[in-house]
C-alpha cells in the first residue's frame, strides 16, 4: 500500500504502532514521558538543571541513496547522526522528535522498516522517540530532533580546546567513507569485510555512552567526526581559536581499509566523514585514565598549538604533508 | 548571491549573524542559554519539573506557494504554527531549532528575510532562536522544533474533554481560508480587509500568551485550529471518546468574511484551517472567568456529549446540517 492510500493520518496510525509496538518501555525516558505521541506537543518530566537538544536532516539524492541503503538502515542512521552530536556534547540522549516528508508514492513497508531501524537504535540507546510530523515532499527527507541532560550546565564545546592539548579520537576513522566507495562502485570484498563497511557507512554507532564519559573525566572540547576530520578539526580549531598539528602516520585506520585502499586510505581518514567518531582535546593523563575507562579505541593523533586555526599535517618524521581532502559542503561540488 | 555561491558554512554564517543581530536579549530564554548557535547542540539552563517539544515542518508546493507569501511571511508563519502546538498544550515556549534545506538557486537575501520574519515572531514571544541545521533539497522545507515549559506536569491535552464541557474557540476562524482564497484568486478588497486576510494567512498569530492562562484556569482539554475546526474538534472527540453538537450559527466569524464571502463563510469557518485559533473544552463557569481574563474573543460554539466521536452541525433551530469541509490531509485530494 501506498502512503497517498493510507492518507496522512493513515500514516501517522502506522507511525505511531510502529513505535509503541517497537520501543523499550522499560528505559527513564519512558517512564517520564507525561504526554506522547498524538497531542500538539509531548511533555516530560525531568528534574536535570540543563539540558541539550540539536537537530539534523537527512535529504534523499544530498545525504542518502536508496539504491545502497536500505530503509531500516536509514533510520538507523538519521537517528544516529543526532544521538552523535548530543554526545559530542558529553549529554545523554533522552527523547526524538521525527519529521518525515515522503512523496506518496512511498510505500507504507519502506515506512514501517524506517521506524523499526530507528526504533532500534532507540532502544538501545535508551531514548524514546516521542512525537514528529508527516507531510508529503518530491524527495524523502527526514529531519529529527533529539533531547538530552546534563548534570550541571557544563558541556563539552568546540570552543573548549587549549594550547598543549593532545588530540583524541576515538573508534576507527575512514570506514564509512569505505563503505560509501564500496557501495557507490558495487566493490566486492569478503563477506566480513563488507559487512564492516556497509554498517560503518549506513548504521554508524553514536559515541553514546562514550561522550558522557568525555565529560566525566573532564573533557571540554569534543566535536563529533560528521564532515570529516579534518573538516571537524578546523571547526574546533576556529571555535577554540588556535592551530593544530596532526601526524596522519597516527590515523586510526582499520586494518582492512589499510589492505583495500592502500592507495586512498589517509584521504578516506582525513577527509571522508560520517564516521561519528568522537574528536576531542584534553591533557595526557586524561588520555591514559580514558584508554582503561573507554571500551573503544583511543587515539591520539597529535597536538593543539598556539596560532591561527590551521591544521599542519605531518607524517612520523615531522615532515609536512600536503592534504587534498577538507571535508564536505552541501551546497558545493567537492 | 545564490545560496550555493555562499557554500553551506557562509550559509550558516548568514544565519546566525541574523539572528543574533535581530534577537531580543532581555528574555529568560536568553539569559538561560549557556551554549547558542555554532556548536553540535545548544544548552540552556531550566528548573522546571515539565518540558514540551514539538515539530512541524512547512514544504513548498504543499504548505506554502512563494508567489503568495513572501520570504518574511514564511518565516514568521513556520515559527508560529510550531509555538501555537506549543500554547495547545498550555505551555510557555522558550527555544527554537531550525532546520533548513532549500535549493541551491535560493537567494541569500531571501534567507535573510525569511530568519527575520522568524525572530520578529520569536521576540514577540520570548523565544530565542538556538540552534539548527541547512541542507540543499529540490524545494524550500522549513522544519521547527519547539521547546516550552510547564510549572507542573499536567498540561491541556486532546483527551481531556468531558460530557457536558463547552466547546470554546478564541478569536476567529476562516479568516486564514478567506486570505487563502484571496491570493490563490486574486481577489480585490478594500485595503484594511486584504491586510487582515494576508495577515490571517501569511502571518498568524498563535495564542501564545492564552495558551498558558487556559492551563492557569484548569482549562484541560484544548488543541489548536491547524487541519480545520471541524477536523481538529474530531481529533478532540476521538481522544477523549466523547461527541459534540456545535451551532454553526454562533461560529465566531469575522464581519468582514460574512460580507466578502457570504456564500462560503461557512465552509471557511468550519473547514478551512491554519487558524491557529485554540479550540477547548471546560465549563460555563471558567469560560466566564476567561472572557475578563483573555484580550480575544472568547465563544462557546457547542457542547460536548456522551457517544461516538461524531460531530452533530446545528443550526440556531437546533435542526442538523450537513457540512462539506472536513480539513487537510496532506497525502489525499480534498
Amino acid at each position: 500500500m501506498k502512503v497517498s492510500d493510507l492518507g496522512e493520518f493513515g500514516l501517522i496510525g502506522l507511525i505511531r504502532d510502529t513505535i509503541e509496538k517497537n520501543s523499550s518501555v522499560s528505559t527513564d525516558a519512558f517512564r517520564d514521558i507525561v504526554i506522547g505521541i498524538g497531542d500538539d506537543a509531548a511533555v516530560w518530566k525531568c528534574e536535570s538543571p540543563a539540558h541539550v537538544a540539536t537537530t539534523d536532516c537527512m535529504v534523499e539524492d544530498i545525504h542518502f541513496d536508496l539504491d545502497i541503503i536500505t530503509w531500516e538502515e536509514l533510520g538507523h542512521k538519521a537517528l544516529a547522526v543526532n544521538l552523535s552530536d548530543v554526545a559530542a556534547m558529553g549529554s545523554v540522549p533522552k527523547y526524538a522528535l521525527v519529521s518525515l516528508s515522503v512523496p506518496g508514492k512511498t510505500e507504507s513497508g519502506d515506512i514501517e522498516q524506517l521506524y523499526r531501524g530507528m526504533v532500534g537504535l532507540a532502544n538501545q540507546t535508551g531514548v524514546y522517540i516521542i512525537g514528529g510530523n508527516v507531510s508529503s515532499s518530491n524527495q524523502v527527507i527526514i529531519t529529527i530532533a533529539v533531547f538530552g541532560l546534563l548534570k550541571s550546565p557544563v558541556a563539552m564545546t568546540r570552543s573548549g580546546a587549549r594550547v598543549g592539548d593532545q588530540i583524541v579520537v576515538t573508534g576507527y576513522i575512514g570506514l564509512s567513507a569505505a563503505g560509501l566507495k564500496m557501495l557507490h562502485h558495487s566493490l566486492k570484498f569478503t563477506h566480513d569485510t563488507t559487512r564492516l563497511f556497509r554498517e560503518a557507512h549506513n548504521k554508524p554507532v553514536p559515541r553514546v555512552t562514550e561522550g558522557p564519559t568525555l565529560l566525566l573525566y573532564d573533557v571540554r572540547a569534543a566535536i563529533d567526526i560528521s564532515d570529516g576530520l579534518m573538516a571537524d578539526l578546523q571547526h574546533l580549531c576556529e571555535a577554540s581559536k588556535v592551530g593544530a598539528v596532526i601526524n596522519q602516520d597516527k590515523l586510526p585506520v582499520h586494518p582492512l581499509i589499510k589492505k583495500n585502499f592502500s592507495r586512498e586510505y589517509i584521504d578516506m581518514a582525513l577527509g571522508g566523514g560520517e564516521d561519528y567518531e568522537l574528536l576531542f582535546t584534553t591533557n595526557g593523563q586524561i588520555v591514559e585514565r580514558l584508554r582503561t575507562s573507554l571500551s573503544c579505541p583511543v587515539t591520539v593523533i597529535g597536538e593543539i598549538v598556539a596560532g591561527k586555526p590551521e591544521i599542519a599535517v605531518v607524517d612520523s618524521k615531522g615532515n609536512p604533508v600536503s592534504v587534498e581532502s577538507r571535508g564536505w559542503d552541501h551546497f558545493k561540488a567537492k
